[in-house]
């Protein structure tokens, strides 16, 4: 039962509507039913791990002990019950509907009587509302998040009770807007909790209080940059601090408009995404440059955006979190507009700098996720590893990964008044009705993003268009219906209508050109000057030295602007991945001493066979170095 | 009468044993003399400007009004007396000593009976010692070193008195070493302050309060990595806050160790001169990559040093009084070690990072000296103009250019027991006795440095050995004596010593090869990857924008790393420099529209003949874009 937006141009499919039938993403989706989701279950029971379901059975008074882990335990646990409803929406495995079923009674009982819950405020000496950065607000906000999900996919009441409960709390706790709690909460899920919440009980007030969750922000002196709450959202310009709180903001305040239609708010939401897409952005879609830094109006900041152009690659922060938090905010837009340009973004978070936080079997996460890595003698950012890890000092990546893989089915179709809009291109099925209420059914084969061609077949007798996305890379893509071209322009960047009446079996094939890209950036990037970074259709390549042969360092690796670079399908590596083969060349370079200038030392060069890897699975084959960034040569 | 320092290898001769007489820098001395100290003069007497003499005529009771310019105005009034002392030196002109006693009497009568001054605490309401960012002992530490120059090249002790006085009430206020003051002061001029009161007083008590103050910083919690205060200086491994303070520190702290031989602050020391050598420092000596960050301890820092192999160019801070810290502490090293690396890095920063700072005119200057600039569309960095300024709101920078030009001439020449070491090339004439008190008169002769070729005759017959600084680029340098191949091993990167009987006349000749260098950064330095700088003798080169055709963007030049540059000295250009031209590659783009990626748009290349000018001489010719370092091109 999915509930539409006044403002949104593009309407959500039910979750059981899609399916992924075969290929890259049903892999994907079986990897985090099948691994991911016990994997971290199991890392969540791990009383070393930063996130445990222990403190809701100590807050419920089932079990002894003390309050385990970070403050933002409790929304990490949620947000993995949130991918579990996800998974269970395709997949209606009864253990894990009995598994939710068994945590959400505990959930309950840890509750307060006037609904607030936070166990790592329950269980201390703290009292409520003391400090933002005890994420009361976010915890409840993935609660609310995940309830409602729940209940939209197993159509029970149980979680939806103790979430409205909640959304009743925050109402009575936040409708006088307390000047005290202006800067509450830090990373705030709860405006995305409140809509939510909202879609699935209708009830207003809950709409209300994600309104005064966005206006409150900002509404007092005393606010940072680092939180976005040094200006108000509807004032701000650019985007700046926190990439996860600060794409959480976003989402939040674009669903909001997305029931409000508050023109401002999504003026504003246009003029950071600018700002973000054409400054700030990593070409894998990851956002957040810096570990540390200070905003330009002169705030410390921290897992933040950088200025302007800085985009350093070998310590890109880029935390899971944020990536994702951007491909959430991206689909948002996509919905409100209908414009492909989000889903660009959306798709290159997704095969890039979202996937790369997962290893290739699905049991460890990366937090940060850097375009270059140094190996064993790689500058650690404090917040991660040098290689993939299993259980964490901060678990909240994990179960944002986990969420995004198992919900992504949802973000396939839309649906507006014209008909269906094909976002993502992967074997699924799509059965559904169109909102006049005229059922239909698509079914999408294709070996995306290996290859270029996706096979679309109508199986229903209809009426309508369906649009194709074109992503803005896509030059020359070519449509035809039932073996001809069809009679439309196919324009880069745009989604294609295909309207007419649909028999049965008819089919579309959409060839999307394959060819080998090689990007430059903008040269104000001053990391990634007289470089090159390379894409075979969304996905970002990368050379990692495994590939090398050991007396070749991967820095001495320059890419002719004119390299011949081969697709090559490897069904062994990774999980299966298209790596690209061609011939570069090695500049020799003299072993660097305790030096930090010397003349150039490269003198002749010689061709060198390369294997280049998506970015994505870079880090699965034990410690090595990697680059999606290299130097170009044009001679 | 200089004193000479027993931890010291080498020994300072006195101030006006040396002169220049003819070239680079005797026409450098001349426009400091004739045009950069009456023009600071005058930016001194305009209330607008951050540094006023005026305050002393206030405080001394001559004058009526309120205090002006910043916190330490005072002390940068006092560098600019230091720099005309040193003037007066060589000049002896009669005007220059008469300004200078003129103030001399004015700060006499501002000063406070106890011997305290600081005009911005004396004529507020602020009380002394109230919070370290009021800057009272960079103001007092600079009156001791001027006060002490002062009464080296005068003999006369109207200064010395006022300075004596501050040292005793210094002393007397720090002698318990108070904790509460122990992160005092912010830029610490006051260690080398007191030292140089020892050197010309020869009282041991003003070498213990150096030693008091070096030993305080730290000493407390509460310190932070910005004032070099948060981790004790003998502890420290690492370079790190702001680094103009950071180079004032580490001065202070050499000289110190000059005078007792406290192995470990040497240690320290070393320890903190690899990690600016080798990670933090730009290829033109300029130090302190941030305008504001974070420290990897966590702390704010602003106009600091930055992480290791952090060295972005257009943001590049690198203020003028680090640069130039960089060099006198590198000065102190050399003095300590008779070690030629030190002596590089000097020379590196006086005609680079130094230089740049000062307009052709010298009327003009820079607070930031970057290492790339996108003209009219560069993002400023809040301290700093699109182009030189006469007056300006933190003028800590001119006279600290001022001071180091006037009394380079200091720098040339050190004296051991075996004899002369030449640190520097330059006309000049060397008239002073060796350590035995032998006599010895050197004349040197040279168009350095824009011709490899030096001369020195010796006007005493005297035996000692004459020790020539080879630099470490200078790889195939050679001497000759008297015509003939000298008998030594040429080495670049020492000091070569030739030991002979002198005869009057005698002419030793050293050859430095003055090829064009291309020089690459390690690749960690991700701001210079796949980049080139050129060197050429100790002068890094850069191309401006207003040396190109009007239709080729700056960004569209590559250096072919064969490329053939040929020197051309052009007298009628920016006071004279050698350019360097040759046939470069231009790879033209196409306009950057609103993306920050895109496929690679360069598809030709055409030659095109650069024109290349010394990095100091950027930003003389209107507002302008300039680069150091040039993408590199192999084939």
């Amino acid at each position: 039962m999915a509930t539409y937006s006044p403002y949104c141009k593009l309407k959500e499919v039910n979750s059981d509507s899609v399916r992924w039938t075969e290929g890259f993403w049903a892999e994907k989706f079986e990897l985090c039913y099948k691994s991911i989701i016990p994997n971290m279950r199991e890392a969540m029971n791990n009383p070393n791990n930063a996130a445990v379901f222990k403190n809701f059975y100590i807050a419920a008074g089932l079990e002894e002990g003390e309050h385990l882990g970070t403050f933002w335990s409790d929304g990490d646990c949620y947000k993995w019950l949130e991918a579990v409803a996800h998974v269970y929406s395709v997949t209606r495995d009864k253990e894990l509907d009995c598994i939710m079923d068994q945590l959400i009674e505990v959930i309950g009982k840890a509750q307060d009587l006037d609904g607030y819950i936070s166990t790592q405020i329950q269980l201390t000496d703290v009292k409520r509302w003391q400090d933002k950065r005890y994420h009361e607000l976010y915890n409840m906000g993935h609660l609310m998040t995940a309830a409602s999900v729940h209940y939209r996919v197993t159509g029970k009441d149980n979680f939806l009770k103790i979430a409205k409960k909640v959304g009743d709390y925050l109402y009575k706790t936040f409708k006088s807007r307390p000047s005290e709690l202006a800067h509450f909460g830090f990373n705030p899920s709860n405006i995305m909790g409140s809509v939510d919440l909202y879609r699935v009980t209708g009830n207003i007030k809950y709409l209300e209080l994600a309104r005064i969750f966005v206006d409150m922000r900002g509404s007092a002196p005393g606010g940072s940059d680092q939180n976005q709450d040094r200006v108000p959202l509807r004032k701000e310009n650019i985007a700046v601090g926190h990439a996860v709180t600060a794409t959480y903001l976003y989402c939040g305040a674009a669903d909001v408009y997305a029931e409000t239609g508050e023109k401002d708010l999504f003026e504003s939401l246009e003029r950071i995404w600018r700002d973000v897409t054409t400054r700030k952005m990593y070409v894998t879609g990851g956002i957040g440059a810096l570990h540390r830094g200070v905003s330009v109006r002169g705030d410390l900041i921290h897992e933040a955006f950088g200025f302007e152009y800085q985009l350093p690659n070998s310590t890109a922060y880029n935390e899971t979190c944020a990536n994702i938090g951007n491909a959430m905010w991206n689909w948002r837009m996509l919905k409100i507009t209908g414009d492909a340009k989000y889903a660009d973004v959306m798709e290159l978070v997704l095969y890039n700098s979202m996937l790369s936080a997962v290893s290739i079997d699905g049991k460890r996460f990366f937090y940060t996720n850097p375009l270059r890595w140094y190996g064993k003698e790689h500058r650690l950012l404090s917040s991660d590893a040098y290689q993939r890890w299993s259980i964490f000092k901060c678990y909240c990546c994990p179960p944002q990964v986990a969420r995004a893989i198992a919900w992504l089915h949802e973000w396939v179709y839309c649906l507006s008044e014209e008909g269906v809009w094909v976002n993502l291109y992967g074997g699924n099925v799509l059965e559904t009705k169109l909102l006049d209420g005229t059922p239909i059914k698509l079914i999408q084969e294709t070996r995306y993003p290996w290859d270029g061609h996706v096979k679309i077949t109508v199986n229903e007798k209809t009426k309508c268009a369906i649009l194709l996305r074109i992503p803005a890379w896509a030059e020359g893509a070519e449509i035809k219906v039932n073996g001809k071209p069809a009679d439309v322009k196919v324009k880069a960047g745009t989604y294609v209508g295909i309207k007419r009446e649909w028999s049965l079996g008819d089919v579309i094939e959409l060839s999307l050109p394959m060819d080998v890209r090689l990007l430059e950036a903008h040269p104000k990037v001053e990391e990634a000057r007289n470089q090159v970074a390379i894409m075979r259709g969304p996905i970002v390549y990368c050379l990692e030295s495994v590939d090398l042969p050991n007396d070749i360092d991967i820095t001495e690796i320059h890419i002719p602007h004119n390299i011949k670079l081969t697709p090559r399908y490897d069904e062994n590596l990774l999980g299966g991945v298209t790596v690209l083969e061609g011939e570069a060349w090695r500049i020799p370079e003299e072993e660097w001493k305790n030096e930090l200038y010397r003349r150039i030392t490269a003198s002749s060069a010689e061709p060198v066979r390369i294997t280049l890897i998506p970015y994505y699975a870079w880090a699965n084959r034990g410690i090595s170095k990697m680059t999606v960034w290299m130097p170009l040569c044009y001679f």
